[in-house]
């Protein structure tokens, strides 16, 4: 389909003045004299003419620009408007006090993405190499063709009722959570429902230890304090909430303890149920509930108190953390307030990712993708596992993206591998990362991610792996 | 192009056993085993099962449902795993204890969207059966054609380059915006950047008075304290605000005030800037700085004093509301508090559609929609006039979606208005909803937006409005 609008006409030759105004038209702006104000504002702000500094007369400016007398004095009239210039009755035109030349942001390492690296088995990550870029146009295009003029406006806070629908089918089946639409809400990402959710139920967070510094600093941002909540063997120790009297909430990774691996015990998960029961919030994220490798996935602890459970959900290990596309399904009586606090956050998720993925959950492209995924990453586990036999034996490698790697006494350190593995390009995360407080009790090891790496270079960083464990 | 994965086979029949569980295969499961487990999830979570009820032996139960026993015996080890289930050792296996069936959370009127209005002369939407649904199609193939595979990974909390690349180009241009890509941030609409702005750098607002209550609830909400700030015909009394000890930041609507419409008067430009250079905190919400009428529009605020003054843009008036994309351009003070902020809100705005975005800057698609909209937009205007000449002359026309309608006293008041237009299906606006305090000395009127209606509508919602106002 052609466009209905005419491409702008090109652009005519700079045009000198002694003003040494650049009176290129850019494209979309409608006239010479658009072209002259631009290139005042421009010498203003650059600092080429300064406060005080006299302009030519219109007449003259008009004699040597080409320009007519008119077309001059409005462009002066504009720009006096918009208080770069100033005219008194009667007197020259100068240019306006005004505040200093901006200075460029320095660049700031913080923010900015580093360079790729050479090998990579971080954490967390997808292989986002296999974006299936083709599907979600297609996706798109049939939602777009098929979505109401409406879909274009404001709408619910809680997202489209095409996502969410799709959504309360998909995870009911594949995750067993107990679903309605009326309660879900989709959030940017996952990481916006906890800080929603902490501004308006919590106010003392348990957090799994180890767990992921980024989401206590969420939470803590979100307004509310953070307490460790011990994890072992099998998963965060939920027995021990009853304890943890200060604590109204807590945030929970049962299906595959980040980053341990650590699926939650039978036992814990009622523990942890009965807390929910007795008033506690809680936060359940299963941010990669969909890959289990060697049995059915565990449901979500959300299917058995869905009065009191929150669960999180993302696209961000399925698809691709760009997506910026998650979801709570929350229990009733939390769906008011954290739908207030989303329209006063950012009003509602954009809707046309939304519909994008709700068309690829009801064609089951989205069912499909995860399964291709689930079979990639698990051979990918199993050439971890391989590797490294007879050496390391990895923990948590029956579900997700990453594994745990005991560093054992006697062998090397945290410090050693991540001196050894810089030297050779391969980034990883070290279980020392993750603790609330640093000590010399806490247990030490590797979070191996074989999700990073894109699928061709990965028996390479399995190899430098290898080689900084030798 | 062909999907890489094969559709997955149909679903078998139901197959009926006396638990009255129902096996039908959702797509995506593995095997019947699956289904047996998702029916038997099901059956608790309903409350077809209670808590305590015994459920057939596995040998039975596979008898019945033709299903192997060791098929069985794993579905109820896993669904004993999930806390559905209890099985103690030699005993039959049980329901176990679990809190009480979900019930689905009361339709909120509060949070889903109403019906759409007969006429509609709301204010602060564009005509959204104009988004250039082909042109974003091919610009987001286009973008995605040439994406790097890491844009489908996390990226900078302030978005992605090439969209910030595309905005300082833009805004320079068009809105003679002094704008840096690093000092750009691309928010989740203009909303979520005045959220983050609050929480950053702000503890009592200056809002104007009349103004949006959205958005002084959205300020309370992050935190700070509001108090008003007097308009009249040349906008915002910022001259006021050097008497305002308390305040330390204003959100303020320069090129067109929401709602009277008027544009900022030169000598307020300068009260603005100065108070600005003297440590206040300016948020100019430029929100439809595109659409000015009878002559160029009025460059930013933020072009006069870059180092002092927050800029707030979005597409949502030229583009519409669902893209959810806003941006910010800071001063450099500024870069890295609101990054930071916006890492732990939302990690970063989705990616797919600010690359979009960027392509149809890049391309002048924008430009081309921009431009006929402003045209169309125009052309409502000046049908508004011409509808109520005589009797009512509205002002703010100079620019922008909406104008006010004063109401003088003597002819019907804003309360008849508003029973009038109900009657015959209006939907509008009027100006005593905008006020931080009512009281009777505040001036009356309407705000008429000439966006939201639909082309071909617009002439009959004005009939509407006339008739109202007979």
């Amino acid at each position: 389909m052609r466009d209905p609008w005419p491409s702008p006409p090109p652009a005519p030759a700079p045009a000198g003045v002694d003003l040494h105004l650049d009176l290129r038209l850019g494209p979309g702006q409608s006239g010479r004299r658009a072209a002259l104000e631009h290139a005042l504002r421009d010498a203003v702000r650059t600092g080429r003419l300064t406060p005080g500094a006299r302009l030519p007369s219109s007449r003259r400016l008009a004699t040597e620009t080409g320009l007519s007398r008119g077309t001059v004095k409005a462009a002066y009239d504009q720009l006096a408007a918009e208080g770069y210039l100033s005219a008194r009755q009667g007197s020259a035109t100068v240019v306006a006090a005004r505040t200093g030349t901006p200075a460029p942001a320095p660049r700031s390492p913080a923010s900015a993405p580093a360079a790729p690296p050479r090998h990579d088995l971080r954490p967390g990550r997808p292989d986002v190499s296999t974006f299936p870029t083709a599907a979600w146009l297609r996706a798109t295009r049939r939602a777009l063709a098929t979505a109401p003029a409406s879909a274009y406006d404001y709408g619910d806070p809680r997202g489209r009722i095409e996502l969410r629908t799709a959504l309360a089918e998909y995870l009911g089946r594949v995750r067993g959570v107990s679903a309605d639409p009326e309660r879900i809400v989709v959030t940017s990402g996952s990481v916006q429902g906890l800080a929603l959710l902490v501004r308006v139920a919590a106010s003392v967070v348990a957090m799994e230890d180890p767990g992921l510094p980024f989401h206590r600093e969420v939470v803590r941002r979100a307004g509310a304090r953070v307490v460790p909540l011990p994890t072992d063997a099998q998963g965060a120790r939920t027995d021990l909430l009853a304890g943890l009297a200060e604590a109204d909430a807590v945030v929970v990774t049962p299906a595959h303890q980040f980053p341990t691996g650590a699926t939650l015990h039978p036992s814990r998960r009622q523990a942890l149920t009965s807390w929910a029961r007795n008033g506690g919030l809680v936060i359940e994220d299963d941010y990669d509930g969909e890959f289990r490798y060697d049995r059915q996935p565990v449901g979500a602890v959300q299917g058995m108190a869905p009065d009191h459970v929150v669960y999180l959900g993302t696209t961000s290990k399925t698809l691709g953390p760009a997506l910026r596309l998650g979801w709570m399904v929350l229990p009733p009586h939390l769906v008011q307030p954290v739908t207030d606090a989303k329209r006063h956050d950012d009003v509602h998720t954009g809707s046309l990712g939304q519909l994008a993925l709700a068309e690829l959950i009801r064609d089951h492209g989205y069912d499909r993708h995860v399964r291709a995924c689930r079979l990639r990453y698990r051979r990918r586990r199993d050439l971890l596992a391989t590797r490294l036999a007879g050496r390391y034996a990895p923990a948590g490698i029956a579900a997700g993206l990453h594994a745990l790697v005991a560093l054992p006494p006697g062998g090397p350190d945290e410090i050693d591998v991540r001196r050894r593995a810089a030297r050779v390009g391969l980034a990883l995360e070290t279980l020392g990362e993750f603790w609330h407080e640093p000590s010399p009790a806490n247990p030490r090891g590797l979070i191996i991610g074989y999700g990073a790496s894109r699928e061709g270079a990965y028996p390479a960083a399995l190899d430098a792996l290898a080689g900084v464990l030798a």
